[in-house]
């Protein structure tokens, strides 16, 4: 039970997180911060908090749970201002959805990494944002990796964990660099593929005509690609090693095939697209 | 109408044109052909054809209108085998996916091509296959184009085009190389960069593992990744220079953003993902 949280960027993920904590009972009072007053004027009047302050340092006095779910690029920035006013029982967590970087950023804020500070990312969320978006069903039955530090203590990562269960995810925890590699893969590298392949079909002579014909694979492949640009910016900017690694690998898969096909090589195709669907169909949720 | 329907070929495609065909009353007789009695007798159990001939010479016997719902790579076969037993106003189309092919397939079985035949595609599909996956609202709403040949005839145009608004599509018309290139960008592109990225993910080490973590995102991606390797296999190998176009072009955009995602270039990775996004927003159906 978490009698005061502060969620910093109130926008689906944080919104979510708000809505599902209050219908599980799990949270007294939910105070949000964030830049913009419209934003969380709105988030109030949509019951997802219960006030708000603009005052970074003001919103976390008193909390026993501090939420960062803002974009990655204001990571450092949101750490440093709230640096001196987190009571050294205040438990720190946050969304992101590259673990080194934000790491990184509070190493560089706080200089020893704080017993209380529980990196995590919820592997949720749809192509949509805004509080607008939020809703409290978001991260039922959805993964949530913690990536503890060494200075993460076993209370706060109890809490976080607890805190996540709550709002109907199963969590698990792992170090943060095997995080970052495993979400290259399977989110990041399929979200920069799919913005990469809308983008050319954007360029392709006569576009609309192009897309008129597009049928419902099409659909459901680029759905990803409507994604807020200024967060896979982000992401793209802040897991950039392992993004590049695993475009690496998806390149020279995709070279095989390319030489494939101008060989007219059947066979070769085949097995490929055999092993694709063998590894897409023994995938599930 | 048509009184005699023969379709060789009954599987998700050929099925649902069946199965369509009868509940709008369109259609007498529904003869079924393909090389496996037993696919044809479950055709036959499932309500999908009247009957069913082995020989494709004797199915089309008597037929007013002649369904090719065969893979591409069997169309020449296909065609070989009743041409000697096509009556001159039996009316002969197609369902490939790659129309030069098959336009080329005939050329070479009947030296001039008939004015009977019209080559179409309906731009319909879903990951599954076999008559099992048939179901009669699969046309509803979806395009349907026809290619027709300088020699194609206006009346088995006609018949064509009313026959698949009998199925519930909309038809178009438009040239081989036209239907093609369009097809290769916005079905054979996303289906073969599916293919590699799920293939690339098999790849990694600790696949079982990563997967274990993919998102939602991933699972719509990555869906189309799950349709038939022969008929995508097919498909490579018979619309081979326009999807190596696409493909070259999608190359491009992905090298440009590496580049940028290399170089840490923000402002270039936001404005390729805000066309995107721009590009997939318009895109209704």
């Amino acid at each position: 039970m978490i009698r005061r949280l502060c969620v910093i960027g109130v926008g689906l993920i944080g919104g979510s997180l708000a809505l599902a904590l209050r219908r599980a009972g799990y949270c007294g009072q939910i105070v949000g911060a964030g830049r913009h007053a419209e934003t969380l004027e709105r988030a109030r009047d949509l019951g997802v908090i219960d006030g708000y302050d603009l005052d970074f340092a003001q919103a976390v006095g008193g909390a026993d749970m501090v939420v960062l779910a803002v974009p990655m690029r204001a990571m450092a920035t949101v750490l440093a201002s709230i640096h001196d006013h987190l009571a050294p029982e205040t438990i720190l967590t946050d969304v992101g959805s590259a673990k080194g970087a934000v790491i990184e950023a509070a190493g560089a804020v706080f200089g020893d990494l704080p017993s209380a500070f529980v990196p995590g990312h919820p592997v949720a969320g749809t192509e949509n944002s805004g509080v607008e978006a939020a809703f409290p069903e978001l991260f039922q039955g959805r993964r949530v990796i913690l990536t503890p530090t060494p200075a993460s203590s076993p209370v706060a990562i109890a809490a976080v964990r607890k805190m996540w269960m709550a709002a109907g995810a199963t969590v698990e925890e792992m170090d943060a660099v095997s995080h970052d590699r495993i979400l290259a893969a399977t989110s990041h590298l399929p979200h920069v593929v799919a913005f990469a392949l809308v983008h050319a079909l954007s360029q392709m002579e006569a576009e609309s005509e192009v897309l008129r014909y597009a049928a419902g694979g099409f659909r459901d492949f680029t759905r990803i690609a409507s994604s807020d640009p200024v967060m896979w910016r982000d992401i793209c900017l802040t897991n950039a090693p392992a993004i590049l690694d695993a475009l690496d690998q998806f390149q020279a898969g995709l070279d095989e095939l390319i030489q494939a096909i101008s060989a007219g090589d059947g066979a070769r195709i085949e097995t490929m697209f055999r092993e694709a669907k063998h590894t897409r169909d023994a995938f599930r949720y």
